[in-house]
Order: C-alpha cells, then structure tokens, then sequence
C-alpha cells in the first residue's frame, strides 16, 4: 500500500492514537486504511461414503485436487459461501450440515472455515476454476497431490472421524 | 474506494475477466482491489457461574456492555486474537475452551467467532476501551443494556445451554 484509497495523497506507516500497531494512515486526509485477515470459505462434500474433489485448472497449485472452497464475499453468509463456491468449482449442489474445520492460517493471514456437507444429487461437473471433478472415498484420495496443506489436514481429521463413527470441530493452526 | 493503493490512478467498478462481480479494477495499472468481510473474534470467559463482561467506553454503543471481542488482526490466530481483545479490554487472561458461536453479519460484513474461555485469575480490571469489568451470573446480565444484537443472542444461547448442562456451538445469520 502506497497511496490513500480516499483521497490519492501518500500514506506512512504509523501508531493511530490509542492503538499499538502500525497502520498505514493518510498524511492528507489521515484515514486510516486497516489490514486484516480474509475467510476461506468451504465444504466436503458427501456422498454416501465418498466425497466430492476437485482438481484445480488455476494457479496457485493448478492440476492439484482440493475441495471446493475459495474467498468469502462481501453480502453473504458463511455457509452461503462456502455453497456458492461449491456451485462454482464444481456445479454441485449441497446442504450445509455443520462446520467441521477451523483452521488460522497466520502467516498469509487466512481463516478456513471448512463444512461438512451433504451432496444433493450427481449432476456435477467441473466449473471453470476446476479441470476434474470427482468422488473419492478414503482409498482414493491422491494424498500426494493434494493443493493445501490444510486441506490435507482436514482431509485426515475426516476420514480418520469417519472410521471412529464420531464427527467433531477440528481447530487448527497453520504457522 | 476512489483510487488505486498501488499507483494512486482513478479506480472504477468492473468485472474482470474469469469473475462475475464487480470490483473496484484500476484504470492505469489494473490492479484489483478485493473487498472481503472481516472477522471479530472474543471470547465468554467463564469463572464458576458467572462470566466476565466489559462495559464500553467507545464508540459504538458507549456505556452498553459486551463481551470482550474486536477486530482480528493479521498474523495472529483466532484463538489469539480473542485472547489479545480479553487482555487488552478487561486486563484479563484466559485459556480458550472451544468455539461457541459462528455468526455471519451479512449487511456489515463481518464474521463474529466467539469462545467459551476458562478466566485464569481475578486480577482483572478495565483496558482503555471499557469503563467497567465485571463478573456476572445470568441473572445479573442487564439485558436491556447490551451493545450488540449478536453477543445477546449468543448469551441467551450460553446461559440456555449451561441450564441444559450441554454446551454446542450456535451458527447464526444476522442479516
């Protein structure tokens, strides 16, 4: 960040009065501009006992298998979201049945907010954000080629929840 | 949102290419600046049957009380973000117990995740941002006095769970 979004005029990083952290404030009109974390929204889709993956024709990590999620938007909840993004990676539709993972993702300043979900039906395909889409069970997972880390992660807590017939909410911390 | 933070050019609304939403794209060097809801994280803290609230002396809702909660911050986690707001608004420390509310604020883009937490000590007092701290048992809240719609529906959900004797976490949509 290098110039005021407000007004043009060149911003400095600085302590607001009353605040203990750097910001970067207009020198003009002295708005302060505010960096904070963004929400990845998403789900693991369920078929009976498979789930629904998608393999990515974007980059970063194209040609990796992930579940559908992506950037919460303004105007929407967050299981709106995460059914949203569903809809667009791999025009699937699903109901939300419960938040499965909650994952800090401190140094690229990410929050995934990971549901379980119930596919509704076998019309899918992939949107323009995936090459594949597919339904895996445990065995099927490539788990060697998948995109993030802290899907990998919660890719484990689930199927090894599964196996132990007992779902919980998964907090994790990726540093 | 008037001008790029990047090169300090005009922005204007359009939709790029692969999206189907506007943003805010500048008009020299074609930057798009993402906008994203924002995350408050806070915390319950409990200290035997009662749990500790906050009386506010900012603005919002001056003088109404309220858990201590507040804007996440990058390079922290939620767990350590609700910490960081429970020591900066009530002096007070606390081990973070599980996830108990997950509440979309859709019109204002802001996602609320609130903690039960266990209060260590009670060596608390007002931070900066409160006039008053005090320990309060469900009959003590002054419901008619709270600051947000969003922490009274999730103490109405606490107290009603403790007297179940069974605490879950509460998805909520404020629209």
């Amino acid at each position: 960040m290098n110039f005021c979004s407000h007004c043009a005029a060149p911003v400095r990083l600085e302590k607001p009065k009353d605040d203990n952290r750097l910001r970067y404030v207009c020198v003009a009109c002295h708005a302060i501009h505010y960096q904070n974390p963004r929400i990845i929204v998403g789900c693991i889709p369920e078929w009976q006992n498979q789930i629904l993956m998608c393999r990515r024709s974007i980059e970063p990590r194209h040609g990796l298998w992930t579940v559908p999620a992506g950037f919460m938007e303004n105007g929407e909840t967050v299981e709106q979201g995460a059914m949203r993004e569903t809809l667009e990676e791999a025009n699937a539709r699903v109901d939300i049945i419960e938040l499965f993972t909650l994952c800090s993702v401190s140094h690229i300043n990410q929050v995934l907010l990971l549901f379980r979900a119930q596919l509704l039906d076998l019309d899918f395909y992939p949107g323009h954000e995936s090459l594949e889409t597919r339904l895996m069970s445990a065995e099927e997972i490539p788990w060697d080629q998948l995109a993030f880390t802290m899907i990998k992660n919660s890719l484990h807590h689930y199927f090894n929840d599964r196996k132990q017939g007992h779902f919980q909410l998964h907090r994790q911390h990726l540093p």
